[in-house]
C-alpha cells in the first residue's frame, strides 16, 4: 500500500495503546473512531473517558501505571470539591480537568463536539485525528440487580463489582455517523478494530445507525478489516469484559469475541497462549493472526500493530 | 446594642480585609453584600472575584501577598488551559478553579446564584453570609479611550492602565435586590459601606434599583450607616479608585470619598493621616472618626472592625 490511511475503532486503555503503536507507523495517516458511550458529566464539565485516553497516550503523556488521566498530574482542584460537598470518586487531575473545562467551554459556545475535539487534539500536538463516533450523546447504560446505573457509575463508582445483566446505549437511535468518520472510512485502506471491551467500548461505536453499513460498504470495496482480541488466556487485561461476557452467556475467550466480529472482521489477531484457539477463529471464516499481543511498553504497541497492519497489507 | 446584626457592603480586597474584622467581633451576626459587577464568564465558568475574595478573606484562606485567591494555590490547570489555546491572562489557582467549577455547575443545574454561594460559604464554614447584591446578572463597563470594555478585560488584562472616561453596569436596570439582603438589612442595627472602591464596588451595589429606598428606610428606622475611606493621603490603597476619581473630575481625597456617600453616611471613617480632612467630612454633615485604618494584619483587620462598630454603637 502507498501512503495507506488507516481506521481504527477504540475504546479505552487497551485501545488507546495499540492506536498509540498504529500513529508510530501511520502518523497523520491514522483516524480514530473512539467510543463516546463512557462520556459523562461531572461537575457540569463533560468528562469523555475513551477519548481522553486516547489523546494522553498519542500525545505520550498518559500516566504509565493506569494508562488513563496525564503523568505527574496533581489533584488539588479535587480536593477542594470535596471540600465543597462535591462527588469525588470520579476523580480528575489538575492538568486533565483544564482538558473538561475547555472543552465543556467551547462547545457551550456553539461548538461541534468533533470540531471542538479536533481542536484541542492539534493543540497537543498530535499527528492522528481522533474521531468521536458520533457529535449527538449516546450513554451506554447497564442493568444490575440494582436497575439501571450510567457506565461511570457501575465502572468507577462501584468498580464494576455488580453483574452486568443487560446493556443499552441511550441516544444511539438519534446518532449518525459525523462527516469526518465517514470521510475518513472513505479514505481508509483498512479497519483495525482495537483490543477494547467488545460490549461497552466497540459495541457502542457500530450501533451508531448507518456505521455498520458504512463498514460494510467500506470491505465491498476490497478495504480489509482486522480486530484483535482484548482476550487473552480466557481474561480481560483490563477491566469487566471477561465477566460481561460471562455474565451474558457469551463465550470468554479470543473465539468468543471473534464471533462477536464474525460479519466483520476479516483478521483475527490473537495472543500466542490463545494459540490454539486459532482453528476456532478460522472456522468462522476469519484468517487468524498468532502473536504476543500484550503491550508493555512502546516498543511493544508499535511491534504489535506492525503485525496487524502488516496481515492487513496481506489482504 | 444587644447582639446587633450588621450589614457590610463590600467590594475586593479592602472590603474583604474589614468584613474579616467585623466577622471576627459578630460571627454569625454579620451579613455581607458584595458587589457582583465584576463577575465574568473565564473558560465557561463563573468567576465572581469580590465574592470569593470575601469568602477566602472570611474563610482565613486567602492568599496574604495579594488578598485575593487561595494561600499557596497552584496553577497545573490554567498551564494546561494555555497549552489548549485559551486566555491565561486571568490566572486561576487550581483550588481557586474548584470554587468556579462547582459553582458554575450548581447554577446550570437550576440553582439561584445566592442560594448556590450561600452553600459554598457554608463548606468553608464561615460564620457570616456573603450575598451577591443580586440574583441577576450585573457587568460593570468601562469607557477608554478603545471604546467599552469589559471590567476585568480593563482591570486585569489591561492593568488599569487606560484611563476610565465613563462607567457603567449592564443589566443592573434588571436587577434587585434579593430577599436575602432585604431580609438582612432588615435585622440590621448598623450599616457599614467597606473601604472599597466607591465607583466600581459600591456603586454597582447602590446602583441596583431599590437598594438605596431600602438603606434609606433603614435610616429612617434609626439605623446608622458608616463608611470607611479606600482613600488615604490622597491615594488608593489599591487599586485604581484615585485615579478613576481624578478622571472622573472628583475630587481624589477622603472627603471626595466622603460626599459620594453624604446622602447616606451617618458616620465616615478616615486615616489618621488625613486628620486634617475631618472638618471637611463634618461640613457635609457627616460626624468623623480618625483612626488608623491600614490593615496590615488580622488583629489590625478586628481593632478598626471594632472603632467603626464602637462609632455605630454611639450614633
Amino acid at each position: 500500500m502507498t501512503d495507506p490511511a488507516v481506521l481504527a475503532l477504540a475504546g479505552g486503555v487497551g485501545g488507546a495503546k495499540l492506536a498509540d503503536g498504529l500513529q508510530a507507523h501511520l502518523g497523520d495517516r491514522l483516524a480514530v473512531v473512539v467510543n463516546t458511550g463512557d462520556d459523562c458529566e461531572r461537575h457540569g464539565l463533560l468528562v469523555m473517558p475513551d477519548h481522553d485516553t486516547v489523546l494522553y497516550n498519542l500525545a505520550g503523556i498518559e500516566q504509565a501505571e493506569w494508562g488513563w488521566g496525564i503523568e505527574g498530574d496533581t489533584h488539588a482542584a479535587m480536593a477542594q470539591l470535596g471540600a465543597y460537598g462535591e462527588e469525588t470518586w470520579f476523580s480528575l487531575g489538575d492538568r486533565d480537568l483544564a482538558l473538561h473545562v475547555a472543552r465543556t467551554a467551547r462547545l457551550q459556545a456553539g461548538g461541534r463536539l468533533t470540531e471542538v475535539c479536533l481542536g484541542l487534539q492539534r493543540s497537543l500536538g498530535i499527528a492522528a485525528r481522533i474521531l468521536p463516533m458520533a457529535d449527538e450523546p449516546v450513554r451506554t447504560e447497564v442493568r444490575t440487580d440494582d436497575g439501571w446505573l450510567e457506565f461511570q457509575d457501575y465502572f468507577v463508582r462501584l468498580r464494576q463489582a455488580p453483574e452486568v445483566l443487560e446493556i443499552r446505549f441511550a441516544g444511539i437511535d438519534d446518532a449518525r455517523p459525523t462527516a469526518e468518520v465517514l470521510a475518513a472510512l472513505a479514505a481508509s485502506a483498512a479497519i483495525v478494530i482495537c483490543p477494547s471491551n467488545p460490549l461497552v467500548s466497540v459495541a457502542p461505536i457500530l450501533g451508531v445507525p448507518g456505521m455498520r453499513e458504512a463498514i460494510g460498504a467500506a470491505r465491498q470495496r476490497g478495504v480489509p478489516v482486522a480486530a484483535v482480541s482484548p482476550i487473552v488466556g480466557g481474561r480481560a487485561l483490563k477491566g469487566p469484559a471477561d465477566r460481561m461476557l460471562a455474565a451474558l452467556g457469551l463465550e470468554v475467550s479470543a473465539v468468543g469475541v471473534a464471533r462477536l466480529y464474525a460479519d466483520l472482521a476479516d483478521v483475527f489477531v490473537l495472543d500466542a497462549v490463545d494459540a490454539a484457539l486459532a482453528p476456532g477463529v478460522e472456522a468462522l471464516g476469519i484468517h487468524a493472526i498468532v502473536t504476543d499481543t500484550i503491550m508493555t511498553d512502546d516498543a511493544a504497541r508499535a511491534r504489535l500493530a506492525g503485525e496487524v497492519l502488516g496481515a492487513l497489507e496481506a489482504r
